[in-house]
């Protein structure tokens, strides 16, 4: 939820001033809701600061992040909302170069779930924590009654440890840099979306729901002070995340449509829903910005990695007005904006 | 969702396997379901181990706890799901001996939820973070579709730091130590109950939502090693704690229900409800086992802190059969079981 801030003028989306979905979608509405509403009432400075995990003090070594799961269906190709749960909290943590440690997990259980489902939904949780190597110490669980809730909702609340000599940021980046990303993007938006309108495809469309680390504590080592920023595109994006990064450096981000990894299958399923994969969600990528000399030692180490990757470099950041440029395949440019339209509601 | 670990045989509570309203309440259904279906699957040696706080590995000085709110109706006398949401998560590292320091707050929004319900509960929740000294550092938002949820569901997952030298928990309780609690026990969930009833009494029913820091440090540096155990009742009430105290410390529990602090309104109420203040949530509260001699100083600390408190030493640990039992107030005695029947839901 954690939006980079901007001088945008903050208004509500209307509509006699209730929630709506496109409130939840992660574009600008999300935005306007955290700026007008949320920030005031319950900021801090960590709040107000970029970036999906926090840390919290000076005096600590701490860092920490906070996501609910609200995932429809629960069960999708490729995971499911515990997988998903776990590994979203990992990846946060993650991409700020922390040691994902500690978790927290908040059930909110519907009455009349069945325990098979739920039974499922531990056994990758489980999975997942072992895989990234963190820990579940703390739990609660909650059962509302039938209708006041949809099956399974998930919070997870990661703690993680700072790597020595980190410092990850828009403040770092720099004119010149690479723009890489770890993988194909869109896979896990369009894996939901088919999921819930019971389309299936020619090609097999699955999540790419996958833990950041170890991989980005070993892009870390390799390379040190080399990396600048790191985020993981989830609600939003690819788009939104380079837009983000856009405003927050202060700079212009370029980027060539024809660099940009995605699987084919997941092109034409989205294409089908009228969906663009640049704004659907992953749950397994990263968007690395890097010294732009060091960025195929990042490939190298990526391609290295056991997950859903196969890393480009896609573009670079430049001097120039505030924004993200895209070179589409036919050789034209065309600014990627924030998302606008239709909400995606429930995508992770 | 923490309880302590006993002998007891699992069995989920049945009827075609599948979540209801009991899994929830806080007693013995709750225990079945995460010592037969959660722990195995994501137990961590913390999660193991007795308490609503713990602390994740021994390296760090740092404690956790986790929980998520659903009560309803989202506004009760005496509070809202936003003060709720920070004072209940206080309260867990409070009385875990643990100053709380950094919070996350998860909110899963319904949509058509008035925008100005909203602003109230996030300003309850600002002012419970100032009064209990700790700041919101990470928070996420999401929207789900009418009929998803219902209204507004908050996890507050907390961090803390441990204060120096304090070791509590059923392993110090020892026959003979006072049995104290800080006030009258039931408010807040006859006010909940009242509440969702549209009862009225003629004396005013109010939920006793509060901090219990810096009480319990304030406690902690008067008496140092003198308190052996804390916890604050809520699902499940003051039974339901003293349970739990007697089977981890392996004592019996002798409470005498004329020392029991109660308002005559919430009794009354209660009465009328059908239900027992003994079994009902208390959100400002906690039983504190202390050693005798300094029982009397802990009600002194207690009377000079500004909340609602009304502390008495109820009771004390004796040598015996494992248990709890209650000297009722025409002389008899009687057992205090576990929570059994119809359960409250959403209580918090």
């Amino acid at each position: 939820m954690r939006p980079i801030i901007d001088t945008v003028e903050v208004r509500i989306v209307g509509e006699g001033d209730r929630i709506q979905l496109v409130h939840g979608d992660g574009g600008e509405a999300t935005r306007e809701l955290i700026e007008g509403f949320f920030l005031p009432r319950i900021g801090s400075e960590e709040l107000r600061v970029a970036g999906d995990a926090v840390r919290p003090g000076e005096e600590t070594d701490l860092w920490m992040t906070t996501d609910s799961f609200v995932v429809s269906p629960l069960q999708f190709p490729g995971g499911d909302i515990g997988g998903l749960a776990v590994n979203g909290t990992v990846n946060d943590l993650a991409v700020a170069g922390a040691r994902p440690r500690w978790f927290s997990a908040g059930f909110i259980l519907e009455e009349g779930l069945p325990l098979e489902v739920l039974g499922t939904v531990l056994d990758s949780m489980g999975r997942a924590a072992r895989i990234a190597g963190v820990r579940v110490v703390a739990a609660d669980t909650k059962v509302v009654e039938r209708g006041a809730a949809d099956g399974i909702y998930i919070n997870t609340t990661g703690v993680g440890t700072t790597l020595r000599g980190i410092d990850l940021g828009p403040h770092r980046v720099r004119p010149g840099d690479a723009v890489v990303v770890t993988g194909p993007v869109g896979d896990h938006g369009v894996a939901i979306m088919a999921g819930r309108a019971g389309i299936s495809f020619e090609t097999e469309v699955t999540s790419d729901c996958a833990p950041l680390w170890p991989l980005t504590g070993r892009i870390l080592e390799g390379l040190g002070g080399g990396v600048h920023f790191m985020r993981d595109p989830t609600r939003g994006g690819l788009a939104t995340v380079l837009g983000e990064l856009a405003r927050a450096a202060g700079c212009r981000v370029t980027v060539e449509e024809a660099r940009i990894p995605g699987r084919p299958g997941v092109r034409g399923a989205a294409e089908m829903l009228g969906l663009d994969p640049l704004y659907l969600a992953c749950e397994g990528q990263a968007v690395i910005v890097v010294e732009s000399a060091r960025a195929e030692r990042v490939l190298e180490i990526i391609r290295s990695g056991d997950g859903p990757w196969d890393p480009a470099i896609i573009g670079r950041v430049e001097e120039g007005p505030v924004g993200v440029s895209l070179t589409t395949e036919l050789g034209g440019t065309r600014p990627l904006g924030p998302l606008r339209g239709d909400p995606l509601p429930r995508i992770c």
